[in-house]
């Protein structure tokens, strides 16, 4: 084993997995390639490194070519690196995810021509995508499902304010399962991070239900001293 | 942007981050490296992925071949990406991360002559390391500690049967915090997964003490239902 750089046609490349909420169904974010291989596919946004930018700023370049969206709080889930995973080389794949608000979102857009739009799909109407991209879809997914348990990164796809239907139907769009209201509701208030508004909901011709805010400190607060206490 | 594989001097590196207990303290392996760039330092076993390799492949490989110990059960953590953290080009390296029980592995013995030898550090007497292998060691701890607080990993580096005053012992070690007998005894037995043995610790002066196993099955049943019930 020599200290050389191993000279091979490599690459590394970026793919972004932004899951969204709308209207009671998870939808995922993809584009429409107009590029070979795979072209007029369905895709992940991802794109090659350029040689001079780091991971972060290349995830965020990346998927603001592609679909228009910048400045998402991204975070690495996972790196894909089977030897023949791309048709064309050597070409490891650094996952990087999101969960936003749909409503608010600017107008999905692409800067790069290799994207010919940008759309947001059900995660449960997706067809094979290019690549293997629909692997890198289902790992996330598990990934994503895993920390509902113990993360609040559930509360990123929700209005600022929410009902408990609310929350109620996301996990259950991401758990792919119904839940138990009267459960759920005790589970949830039991923890002690909802905050509960004088506000309530508006423009609703049913009784209006409460309103709550997701309540971060209390929430940090309750997980660091789990253990520690 | 085309779609062109760019042609630069690149390359994919493994790091792995071997954490160890043993005598109530926590210790992470390291090799001392015998090839320049940072010859003679100490760094984390690490090295270039071949061209017709998987990340998992190369990391099972570079471990083995720089200090002995195979088939652990290693898992990706982060992979790093800043421009400039190789003196040598452009390398992104994959962090995997696993934890073991130091007693009963066998002995340590590089079988590659590009680490002199492999030995185990205590994470409290660190010096600086080889690269940027410093900031992976300081990144891949810090997610160790959080996932502490929700995963079983801390088991994996304690005997199969154990004492509590063991298993605390374990988590203050990776806290790096003395924690209350007694709350944490409680809020341990609480959790319904450790599973009380007839035997009883052997061969020491003062009164044995109650061993414990861990049960996988009933810790991954209570968490699965968190959110699910």
């Amino acid at each position: 084993m020599e200290e050389i750089l191993p000279a091979f046609d490599s690459a590394f490349s970026i793919d972004c997995l932004i899951f969204g909420f709308d209207a009671g169904e998870l939808k995922i974010l993809l584009i429409e390639r107009n590029e070979e291989p795979f072209k007029d596919w369905l895709a992940l946004p991802g794109y090659f490194v350029k040689q001079d930018e780091s991971l972060d700023d290349a995830a965020d370049r990346i998927l603001y070519e592609l679909t228009g969206l910048r400045d998402l709080p991204m975070k690495q889930f996972h790196t894909f690196g089977e030897v023949n995973r791309h048709p064309q080389g050597r070409v490891v794949t650094v996952g990087y995810y999101a969960l936003i608000r749909i409503n608010g979102q600017k107008e999905l857009r692409p800067i790069s021509p290799y994207a010919r739009k940008a759309i947001w799909r059900s995660v449960n109407d997706l067809p094979k995508l290019a690549f293997d991209h629909s692997e890198i879809f289902s790992k996330g997914f598990r990934i994503i499902r895993k920390r509902l348990n113990y993360q609040p990164i559930s509360f990123d796809l929700l209005p600022e304010k929410f009902t408990l239907t609310q929350l109620q139907g996301l996990y259950e769009a991401i758990l792919n399962k119904k839940l138990d209201k009267r459960n759920f509701r005790k589970k949830m208030l039991s923890y002690g991070f909802l905050k509960e508004l004088v506000e309530k909901q508006k423009g609703v011709s049913y009784r209006a239900a409460k309103l709550y805010k997701f309540d971060r400190r209390k929430y940090a607060k309750i997980f660091q001293s789990e253990m520690t206490a």
